[in-house]
């Protein structure tokens, strides 16, 4: 992908560390201002970086940086669910991460520092099109692990289609996000997580 | 509403509809350019009337009119699933309705006017928020009616929470859209509309 360095020039250890602090702190002041007041020069002075570095690291200026920082933010997006994303083995499992997603985007509330600056790019953009899709692809990907984990374990029966279900539950998600970054409301994001968690055990062999 | 025009003077029925006809040219002229390439000039010269015309209907200039085509691009979202969404007492009308959403979305593609239209006149305004939070009430209360039908007449369970499930429905719709501008696919929004009618039939009596 473009966004971890394509196009920057080859890093020493050191280098990447650099590239990564500024775009840690490119990130943070994002988040504080909002991406369309935050300016080169504030990054510069809270990453204690000169201009020349910020160019030596992004070559293609500060739409290089957001696209940078939308790429962390979208890790950010994976992080925040762990460690349960990554352990759905259980129903304990399944529910503790549904409370992780919930209590991640209540804090988060109206202001999504992705979507701002998936917004700021251009949606439609080639670069942010690409940074959307291997987040959703990585998100599902997770989930449909853990769903067939379920499905091995018997917990889970194995007709339930497993990539479409992980397709549904990330729709769930972005979709109860959308709306509470309009109406500040997180019901829509729980009554969709809920609603589809609920299928999962619905689905469950001894349900039947 | 401000978008039905609380600060605008009160009109005659022909004012109204020179107002009227004002948001769908503009409405239409913004579908075809982008909301932020079209000018004011461009809807005057589309709707043939003067600026005069223009800031008499809408005092607040750009962005009272630019709000005025949302809320029309909001009911138009509604009107594009009838006659379906108003008839969802059968379970061959619900899959028309899905059938009918999905047509729609597949149809729009990765522009969505309604969410350009938001994106410019900024997500967290109170009048984006208003808007959308009344699309999103209409919306889920259709479907709620429609989920009310389906209990009334015994072909759903009774004990499933009619307004949570409807609000589970309009997040996946939304997710499914979202994930579609994004990337292109309609994949997400199939399966997560797919998946939460599932579950309404789940709860059918005669499956439990």
């Amino acid at each position: 992908m473009t966004t971890s360095g394509a196009s920057a020039p080859r890093l020493t250890p050191k280098g990447m560390a650099t590239r990564r602090r500024i775009v840690e702190g490119a990130a943070e002041e994002i988040r504080g201002r909002g991406v369309t007041a935050t300016t080169l020069d504030d990054i510069r002075a809270r990453t204690a970086t000169s201009k020349s570095q910020i160019f030596h690291y992004f070559p293609g200026g500060k739409e290089e940086l957001l696209l940078a920082v939308a790429a962390r933010e979208a890790e950010r997006v994976l992080e925040d669910q762990e460690p349960h994303l990554s352990g759905l083995g259980t129903w304990s499992a399944w529910q503790d991460w549904r409370d992780a997603v919930v209590r991640r985007y209540e804090r988060q509330g109206v202001n999504c520092p992705l979507g701002m600056l998936i917004t700021e790019l251009g949606r439609a953009t080639p670069a942010a099109q690409a940074l959307t899709g291997q987040l959703i692809r990585q998100w599902q990907s997770a989930l449909y692990t853990g769903i067939r984990r379920m499905q091995d374990s018997g917990e889970i029966d194995r007709q339930l289609d497993a990539d479409r279900t992980a397709a549904a539950l990330v729709a769930a998600v972005q979709g109860g996000v959308t709306i509470l970054m309009s109406t500040g409301a997180i019901t829509h994001l729980e009554a969709a997580l809920d609603t589809t968690l609920t299928l999962l055990r619905t689905a469950a062999p001894a349900a039947r």
